[in-house]
């Protein structure tokens, strides 16, 4: 259940793998090697790759490359258009990229991710309360439907996007931070999967997001981790120290599974 | 107040110049040279180049490189992540990129937009009420907070980034395909400039979108086109005929302000 996000910030790439030709690529092909028999996903957020322009873009299509089998990529990439620039983002990130799945925001309604919804071969975890402290701001906004008794945005998209799931390659993103609300997110949508970022440097409580955030069978959570692996040693030794804390995460998750 | 949507798709691209080394750049540069004396903007929707790879982000590179002072690049992204994620998106756009403004998405909250509201010589188009029909679904539930009256999401989102505007560099998004929620929007932040897309290819209301849209002053709107100007014509005559049509909207634009 274990997925580790690529996030490279120039300067700790630069202090863990030295002056080489291609830093980014040389860092994440040392962290995927030394972790890749423990995940089930990497999940590259673009902001960071993008932050360092083509170059930067250059080492994201290599690094995806580099994936083995069956082990997926989530492009965390969080875009969300209308209709015609959604469908390029979806030919963008899975046609160009190679990713298997990618995050997408709900802001703009249906039809901004229907280009995500029509391809069943690639999975959409659609944001939903997300791991920051601002997901307050809007996300927990009180909505009044009809009838209903008033309650947060965040339960609406959640439950909105279980009806859309037609094709079954829907999943949520729910923050480690807010273990409550994850639970309310797994009642709303007992069979789809969750992203859960926000273990690690974020401070999320990795046992309660893996006991609510699975499925009654214990399965469909996939938690992130990505400053807390990639970045667990400074220097020279840093793919070592990543594959100590991805198997400690790793079998952390799989007792607080096995627990719950 | 016009801005034209630079949004290459490739076969419409490549039916406009011809087999030609650089397709998208020889188009953007054509359409760049016949309109940028109509226009204060242009907007490249970032998918559309993305979805052409490396290949297109080249372009973009180039592309943004071409606009002339004073013509301002918007770099229609529509990003929004955590803090230290979009940190690295406005690098992106505004270091790497060079654009002058950008749109994001407001879901993750304040601290998520903080990096975009700190720069003040950057223009941040907050997405509150967007130009496609799914724009419903979540932008029009109805919020409530404490004693006020109900009201849909757009008007709280408009709300709290007017209060947020402490760097004078925000803006909001407001499809003119809703020429109400434009008035409301205008009314709820007198002060803040609107993007308002959707006029042609969607079918947006030009003249209620001019009305509405502008200040107190009949300044503050931007108003863009983006298949209706670029893909005036199918043929080679694509530039000319993007002038013509880029010019009939500058002053059909001018004379709905003057007669608001």
């Amino acid at each position: 259940m274990l997925c580790v996000g690529l996030d490279p910030v120039k300067e700790r790439v630069l202090a863990a793998v030295g002056d080489v030709p291609d830093p980014v690529l040389t860092f994440n092909r040392a962290i995927i090697e030394a972790t890749a028999d423990l995940v089930c996903a990497y999940k590259p957020n673009f902001g960071f790759y993008e932050a360092m322009g083509l170059e930067g873009l250059r080492a994201l299509a290599e690094t995806i490359k580099l994936v083995p089998k069956p082990v997926l990529v989530i492009a965390d990439a969080k875009r969300g258009d209308i209709g015609n620039t959604s469908r390029a983002y979806a030919e963008a990130l899975f046609d160009q990229w190679g990713c298997d799945a990618a995050t997408v925001s709900p802001y703009l309604g249906r039809d901004s991710l229907q280009p995500f919804l029509a391809r069943p071969e690639n999975g959409a975890f659609i944001l939903c309360r997300t791991s920051n402290p601002g997901a307050r701001d809007f996300q927990d906004l009180l909505v009044l439907e009809g009838e209903k008794p008033a309650r947060p945005l965040y339960q609406v998209v959640a439950e909105r996007v279980a009806g859309w799931n037609e094709a079954g390659n829907c999943g949520l993103v729910v923050g480690a931070t807010y273990p409550a609300e994850i639970r309310e997110v797994r009642a709303i949508a007992p069979d789809l999967p969750l992203l859960i970022p926000g273990v690690g440097a974020q401070a999320g409580d990795l046992e309660a997001a893996v006991r609510w955030g699975v499925d009654a069978a214990g399965e469909l959570a996939v938690i992130n981790s990505s400053r807390q692996v990639i970045y667990a040693a400074a220097g020279p030794d840093f793919a070592a120290e990543a594959r100590r804390v991805a198997a400690n995460l790793r079998d952390q998750i799989n007792a607080f599974r096995r627990s719950g």
